[in-house]
């Protein structure tokens, strides 16, 4: 057992170190996923994982050890768990929190089928649902409403708490110390199991003085037992263990395997197991690019990236403003903002993996003066909507979000690509969208919100800031964006594709290229193609992507032939069938919208994502040329 | 101050059983809400209510006595707290399990402040913040994540948890039946200060040896003391207190006041206090429409609902399909689930006020082979946008969901209205959005749902089903409306308005009405009176809004010299934007949407809060005869 626990550390070091993924988790969990294949008989049995990243070894032991190379590639194994990836995986799952309540389901659900069963007179065997949730993943409210619900269905569901002490940031919540103060009292479960036997022998009933004695019983058991917060719910509790010690996993796992109730299994692993790099950084190699194995040491942006733009604004903004905060769930690394909270602890807040109290949060801190920065990842802002809406648009709170991850997002897949925000908040009454396209926009972005008074999202992309552009530096108009002229990026820079089919004179056509901030580094190439094939082509870059000043919009659109809008979200209820809609409505016809049709897209770099969307500059101008 | 409540008591139901109202929850904070504001200042110190629909009395002390007849009327009072009535209403709350996170950011701005003002030398006076939350909006999970938070930053936030052992339908889950094992060590609690002082006068120390002591101390608290959740999380419990002793609740906050730690005072009150009917029947009182003070009878719907015809057909179905689950988030009453709870306890659940585990414990459902039917409201499907991308949609899971109270909702004004489903799921991958405008279409609508195999959502209004026509017993088509000839209705009907303007034989021009189903009947009012001005209207009811047959609608439109589209939703993102679109894109110009503007709609009756937006018969008639 440990020659293979040692064989899977290795595959993952290896594989993670040249495809980038999530490491420190992974290694985490060797033991506790073997000796959960051990024990559990997938697929007959469901092992769900939440968040589902720690799912390698699970592949590894599940016939994908040998395709494991092509992991987080275009078109090869998935980071996460993907029913289409294999039978063992019954959930598509890359958000955080949701297991308990789909492992609920699916228990309903079989319960329901098996009851039938028998009832038909045959003996079906018991199919068991094995959920693995991190410490990180209980600070999500949807947990804790499944945790409620299945307390009281009392339903066989086995719940493995993977507590490694920390989320994605060190998780210094209340729930962490809760838990640390569970991991106190181990020995001490064997005293509550005897002191329970002793009191439930006294004899219930339901005279006046069985109300009485049940009353007594209870205020002994609560005297003298540290009944735990999941007992209470209903829950068995089992734990904590050692979640590298694989005999000791086993043996407690087949125990709880029989038990007849809900059972949390509480057990402790070490982040990063068996790499020191990983184990002394946790934090860093929770998602990685790629690295070297010897020293750990990764690749970087060799150029700011918007994150980092942020970051740097803010700094600057927060340091004339004491009014404002910073707020993060749970991704202080990944949003950057672990720098303003190293320099401003007291107007910093973590909160766990917790977007939607993250949003109401800084409504309350908007409401009493301040000026909150909601730095949350795009996809995971879907989980805030209400928030959004009845908690912070609904009053008109001053609260500005930041969206990292918008658009095309490298390698995670479905689950993580930003492509929603802009048609889930066009519809809000209140809300102003924009749409950076450099740092320095980016910058003037952030600047102007902080004033506005009203409710802001940003949006931009995990991505190095292009170069920037004189344009930009002009200043910012609300509802307006950015008109880039041929002649302000053409001369600059040279070609990408197609080099040699030059100029050939054909029709004066005039096009203007619209786009999203996001994808401006695309539009940008596209548009140098288009002039280089005789189109004489401009970009009008959506810094505000609402409000949009339509007549400033209409009276540039009609300087030219064709206008094409190319936005990098989902193309219904996006900002590009607006501006189709828009010109229509004004006789303009000759108009085009490239934004991303609305499935959902599977993993693989940016340029390879956005090509699969039709995205990609070299589509676009095939398109548009065709 | 017992006269005092009795006053208080008689205003509530009298006022309620004119204009409804919810009344059982308002009844039982009378002594509690009255006691907050003799010990605490508002507005000075925030007190804030959860669900705020508990906030009568509040109203009625903070200067809104003399107008509160005019409670829940266009114009009037707001059943809910509304910033723009007071100061002493700090937030716009109608959903519910906000509070803890707002009053958490609030009390942390006003930290801040005082904080600054202290390092100015001055004095400034501490200012205090209370949350009054429902243990049902306590299941709400963003209440859990706003707990945690609040434990782990220790603040002084004043929780008072108002506990009457029910949210709006009886609440039967693990965490009320935590809080009633609370309630049962009651006397105990001074035995815990009392272990607690012993164990705190050993000393700390951080060698090895103040290691040890420290767990040492920990085990022994945790062998004696019943620590419950609560004050895992960091929170001083005070506790349980009787809800209608005044005397005892003012000298209990007295006290809490003065804590400097975050604390949770547990208080027992009873729903419908002092109405014996009520008291019996507070589900039944929970929300309720005018009623006889007498008796408590209340009016009825004379002709069937929407919600009841989906029942019927729920019913109808469920007999034959044993796949068929529902699901609801505390409101059975609500969406009529009550009947099928009562025929199938054991395929049905009752999550509490918890829509986002709703939602992905449907997808669970789903997962293992069940038909899950999830009813909720329009307006709180805005709290699962990401459960249902993410945990349904995502993998096509086939979960139906019935989004009750879509459109203008009656009485309930800004935070109810359900006018935001459409554009939130319209882009969303793999969803199909269905809008009946009968009975028998809602029920076609439901049969063809739950065969197909895919997330489906079939939104109606708060509202009397139409009287049936002809055309919509034509066989469903995925894609397809249900087209009215003007023959098909306007011969059965008498006209609504303007009677006399009998057609002129002005133009002949043809018009098309299309309308989504839950606002038919004044698209049908709206036909008949163009009917009647001269112009041949015929209808299209939006059964599909997604997919949509473009192919189909186009050969239909062309029939027609207007288009004109009706959408009880947000214009952007709409439907409506949609089609115009679309037929602008073919060329068809003369066409023109309907759709609430970009705004929060007040409280009204439909027909008000439809005339407010533009969208009610007359106003849509006078505008296309412009």
């Amino acid at each position: 057992m440990p020659k293979l626990c040692d064989e899977i550390r290795k595959r993952i070091i290896e594989t993670v170190a040249k495809n980038g993924g999530h490491l420190a988790s992974n290694l985490g969990v060797v033991e506790l996923t073997l000796a959960l294949h051990r024990v559990f008989e997938s697929p007959e049995d469901a092992i769900i994982f939440d968040v589902s990243h720690q799912c390698y070894t699970h592949k590894l032991l599940t016939g994908r050890y040998k395709d494991f190379s092509s992991l987080r590639k275009h078109g090869g194994i998935s980071g996460f768990t993907r029913r289409d990836e294999s039978p063992h995986d019954y959930f598509d799952n890359g958000h955080s929190s949701t297991s308990i309540s789909q492992g609920l389901g699916l228990l309903a659900a079989w319960d329901k089928i098996e009851e039938e069963q028998r009832a038909l007179g045959r003996k079906p065997k018991s199919r068991k649902v094995v959920v693995v949730i991190g410490d990180g993943a209980l600070t999500g409210g949807l947990a804790y409403e499944a945790l409620a619900h299945a307390g009281q269905l009392s339903k066989n569901l086995i719940i493995v708490l993977n507590d490694n002490q920390m989320s994605i940031s060190p998780n210094n919540g209340a729930i962490s110390r809760y838990l640390s103060s569970l991991t106190m009292t181990g020995f001490y479960q064997r005293f509550r199991y005897f002191v329970d036997g002793i009191v439930d022998k006294i004899p219930n009933s339901k005279s006046h003085i069985g109300k009485f004695i049940y009353r007594f019983k209870r205020a002994i058991k609560g005297m003298f037992l540290s009944n735990n917060f999941f007992a209470d719910l209903g829950f068995e509790y089992v734990g904590p263990l050692d979640g590298h010690n694989i005999k000791e996993l086993e043996d407690n796992l087949r125990r709880v395997r029989r038990l007849p109730k809900p059972v949390i299994v509480h057990i402790l692993t070490k982040k990063g197991k068996g790499y020191s790099p990983a184990e002394n950084d946790p934090s860093s190699f929770h998602g990685v690019g790629p690295f070297q194995i010897s020293d750990g040491k990764m690749e970087k942006f060799d150029t700011l990236s918007f994150t980092e733009a942020f970051n740097n604004t803010l700094m600057a903004l927060a340091q004339k403003n004491n009014k404002i905060m910073a707020i993060t769930a749970a991704m202080s690394k990944g949003t950057g903002l672990d720098t303003f909270a190293r320099h401003y602890p007291d107007r910093f807040y973590d909160v766990g993996i917790a977007e939607e109290h993250a949003v109401t949060f800084a409504g309350g801190l908007a409401c009493g003066g301040m000026i909150p920065i909601v730095a949350i990842y795009s996809t995971f802002i879907q989980r805030a909507i209400d928030q959004i809406i009845h908690d912070v648009a609904l009053s008109n709170h001053h609260v500005v979000f930041m969206f990292d991850r918008a658009g095309a997002v490298p390698q995670d897949g479905e689950t993580h690509q930003g492509i929603f925000d802009i048609a889930l908040l066009r519809p809000v009454p209140n809300m102003t969208i924009l749409s950076p396209a450099t740092a320095l926009d980016l910058s003037l972005c952030l600047m102007w919100a902080v004033n506005a008074k009203r409710p802001v999202a940003i949006r931009y992309p995990k991505l190095s800031c292009p170069s920037e552009l004189a344009p930009f530096e002009g200043e910012l108009k609300e509802g307006r964006g950015v008109l880039l002229k041929n002649s302000d990026f053409a001369p600059n820079l040279s070609l990408d594709f197609d080099e040699s089919a030059a100029s050939e004179g054909s029709s004066a056509k005039k096009m203007l290229l619209v786009c999203t901030g996001g994808i401006f580094d695309e539009s940008l190439i596209a548009a140098r193609n288009l002039l280089q094939k005789g189109v004489n082509t401009d970009i009008y870059s959506l810094r505000f992507i609402k409000p949009f000043d339509e007549n400033y919009f209409l009276s540039l659109a009609k300087n030219y032939d064709e206008v094409a809008v190319i936005e990098d979200g989902v193309k219904t209820g996006g900002v590009g069938e607006y501006i189709e809609n828009l010109l229509f409505e004004h006789d303009f016809k000759n108009v085009k919208v490239f934004a991303f049709p609305e499935k959902f897209f599977g993993q693989g770099t940016r340029a390879e994502v956005l090509s699969d969307a039709g995205l990609s500059a070299r589509k676009i101008v095939a398109n548009l040329l065709a």
